[in-house]
């Protein structure tokens, strides 16, 4: 496991090209926790205006593998599930705390959180929980 | 409902920026069915030359939007989980094809698989299954 | 809503032929949160002398219920996805423990953590998240 | 891997005591799908006189667990998901039919449909989808 994990996972980042694409950025990794955000843009919306679900997804999803990495190393996402709690509006910011809730020798549960951040306030717009995998 | 639920869907897929910036077509759409699909491109990957989950979500998400919709007509999708069956490598686009499996008044469950396409060959890599529910 | 939510709780769970077939019981019922358990039993077992995931995915899914009821009044198991963290060896009893994290008007998505108990120390061994529907 | 599937899987259902309690039965075990079936007993209702939610995902659960250790043998459920689609009422009994859609040298994804049956016709009350592990 690499000693500064923020600057691993934050390398690790700027190599996927459709985080990139989106604008996430990981703001926190340390053993266990991992914080994704991403500033809002007209490039994330529906038809309706809310920032659409798959970003959502998108989020929840990067979120718990570098929560899992945090503990397992190299990793993949085995499944996850996502509730949609309010529908995600007009903010500054997106931003996904994901953490490890049990982990083995071999896959780690977590779950996360999907905030609207604007003016430094948050609410919930979804809650996440999945099971990420050491690469073998 | 609209008559032509085909050349509905679509409209409503090109007034969603996100569905537009990943590159999202809809193949088909009636009642109880829905195919959406995804060009690959270098903006869908991650680190490892993979599709990013992230993107398998958006299509599952959306293909079990459009598929409860085909039934339900103006909706939202309250939850879905996912599951990454194999890593989706080299190929010449994503395939999501969505159905209802049950329906009441006001929600629909549905479910979702999620094919790699080489030369018209179809291979899993994803499956899906979620709640869309009628807008209000 | 009743006032007594717990001894409302208790009344609705002594009417479940199958909770009372376990032998659960509703520790906790207050606005947003509620806690099952159940004594340990021969019957509760699998062929490996570990608790049934079943007896897991049943607590959690009636403590799920429970919480979402606890806000919206008489309701329904819309559903839930459950990770089983770690097998679920001799203990005292099982305890299950969920709140609500978001809810709106027609219904709360609710989550749940199971936790093995001996000799007073908790353990988790599974992590639930569910959607809880308010009766029509 | 046991050359009858079957058989052995009767064993081990034998050999649960909480299968035994709510009167399990194993109808079907072969290379990438089970069935499971349960007699409608006053024992599995809950105080409506439907069938209690626990009761399925009991139900749905083994159905998955069976399905995944038919192609990977000695196994452990991770996680499921479960969909309630319509209240189980009135039935000669409930049928749990799984099969594998995924599967890779450590763990299966499988898919679950719960039926209501009554008179030889099926209805289907729950949909499950959920990941099924090698035991180490």
């Amino acid at each position: 496991m690499p000693t500064d994990l923020l600057a691993y996972g934050r390398e690790v980042l700027a190599r996927q090209p459709f985080s990139v694409l989106v604008g996430a950025q990981l703001d926190v990794m340390e053993p266990g926790r991992a914080q994704l955000s991403l500033p809002m843009a007209e490039g994330l919306l529906q038809q309706d205006g809310f920032v659409h679900g798959g970003v959502l997804s998108y989020l929840a999803d990067n979120a718990l593998t570098y929560a899992g990495g945090s503990v397992l190393g190299k990793v993949l996402t085995s499944e996850f599930k996502i509730n949609y709690v309010r529908p995600a509006t007009a903010a500054d910011r997106l931003v996904a705390v994901a953490s490890v809730v049990g982990s083995g020798r071999t896959q780690a549960v977590c779950r996360c959180d999907v905030f609207l951040e604007a003016n430094g306030e948050r609410k919930l717009c979804a809650a996440a929980q999945g099971t990420i995998r050491k690469a073998d």
